[in-house]
């Protein structure tokens, strides 16, 4: 079973305390190593609240990152793989929520920031990402080897284009670090979890903070895995755990062979064109 | 309350006999009416069997159509739009899978043409639909008025750039005559239509026969309506019946302030395009 890799999401409670933060992503991705996990995940904004008025404060340089330097170390020591959720990254006196891939040697495989911004005015769910966070431009797959990984931020998960385009450019599973809502959890996670899958045929790993009342956003919690058919193969609630899956890329290709879903795109009626940005 | 406008979903079971489901589907029509359906949906293949082997000898050319004229009639009689789900067009010696569009006067509005044709290897559902039919190339949307619906057929939802479009284009609802199988319906239908409804933020009508186990494809049943949060607010299980919703537009333009997801589309970073085809 060589193509078999088994993947773990750290569905880890964030505080308002960095330092505290760390200690548990450490802990979580220690422990998940020593689970059988060869790629762990954090959730989005693991070392810092999901909260406009605290990303400043909480923000790091990508090459003087304290948080990215506690969680790649870690990974290095257990021989795992780490999609590290996301930071806020400063860049160019530029706020950024931005998802580090590290290979077992810490080395930076690529990052991905997220694209679409939450401004939404949901009663009770109001936010405002863009007043203080600018959007990646960059749709992000990343070959490790063994498996090649699309990498999208919460709010991008909103947008089946995206999804496609990672579909296309033959990612094996979708890495979403996100943090839905009370309101928008129950409403609509799963649910676009499990369809980006069965629409692409690749598995997806959505991983969220649990639930913490003292903060101003709740995240919902219910990380999850599903598989390129749409089943939930791992799923946690809404405490502090890790979940495991087992990803098997013969499946997808057995999946692709009977129901020839990307085969089948009408490439003559429509097209979907990335336009490659700076 | 004059944005509200009800429509009705007819599940009839679809026999062997085109008679038969003439009789059907007109009786069905007359019903919703008389609940105060203002547009009733027929499902795909309403006046034949889902069955390759049976498509050539119940296909009719549009000006010497049979099934067409039978409920068109019927809905002219009792004054309603009718979504004449999907019959097997003869059309310049090719054969199609046709849902006509008709106003209350029984002029055709216009017709979706299948686009993507349901060629599949799956275990138990095998299935190659265009060995025999021929698809469309139009993305297919109709100002009724009051409202604007967007038509696809079955196998055309899987495929979220479609819908997209469609959503684009300003479908206020997308109305699916569909069958998916024994296999398909129970681990995707539900996903599937909730998804496309959350994502373009439009209501969705799907409708399915009744599932008829003398036929040699077993519809899944389950017609269902949902609302542009995702909500299923209208279901059949597996018996013939009508659904009835009613459409609200104000809460189409409610949820798209609050969840502004159109205009979140990244468009300078990718572009979904329609390509003209005569």
């Amino acid at each position: 079973m060589e193509d078999n890799f088994r993947i773990g999401l750290c569905q880890m409670k964030v505080v308002d305390d960095k330092d505290s933060n760390l200690y548990k992503a450490k802990d979580m991705i220690g422990k998940a190593a020593k689970n059988g996990a060869e790629m762990v995940v954090l959730p989005e904004m693991f070392n810092c609240p999901y909260d406009t008025s605290k990303f400043k404060d909480y923000a790091e340089p990508r090459f003087k990152s304290k948080s990215l330097k506690a969680v790649s170390s870690v990974a290095i020591e257990n021989d795992v793989y780490l999609v590290a959720g996301s930071i806020p990254e400063l860049l160019d006196k530029n706020l950024y929520n931005s998802c580090f891939i590290f290979n077992k040697n810490g080395d930076v495989l690529n990052v991905h920031r997220k694209m679409h911004l939450f401004d939404v005015d949901i009663p009770g769910a109001e936010f405002r990402e863009s007043e203080i966070i600018t959007a990646g431009n960059t749709v992000t797959v990343v070959e490790t080897p063994p498996i090649k990984i699309g990498v999208a931020i919460c709010y991008d998960m909103r947008f089946p284009e995206l999804f496609r385009l990672m579909g296309l450019k033959g990612a094996d599973i979708m890495i979403v670090p996100g943090a839905f809502n009370m309101t928008t959890g129950p409403a609509h996670w799963e649910t676009t979890i499990r369809a980006r899958a069965i629409d692409n045929q690749t598995y997806v790993a959505a991983v969220s903070p649990s639930p913490n009342t003292d903060l101003s956003y709740v995240a919902y919690g219910h990380s999850m895995v599903v598989d390129p058919w749409g089943n939930v193969v791992a799923q946690a609630g809404v405490d502090e755990e890790i979940i495991y899956a087992s990803i098997d890329k013969n499946y997808i290709q057995k999946l692709r062979n009977e129901l020839p879903l990307l085969k089948n795109r009408r490439e003559d009626v429509y097209e979907l064109i990335e336009k490659i940005k700076k």
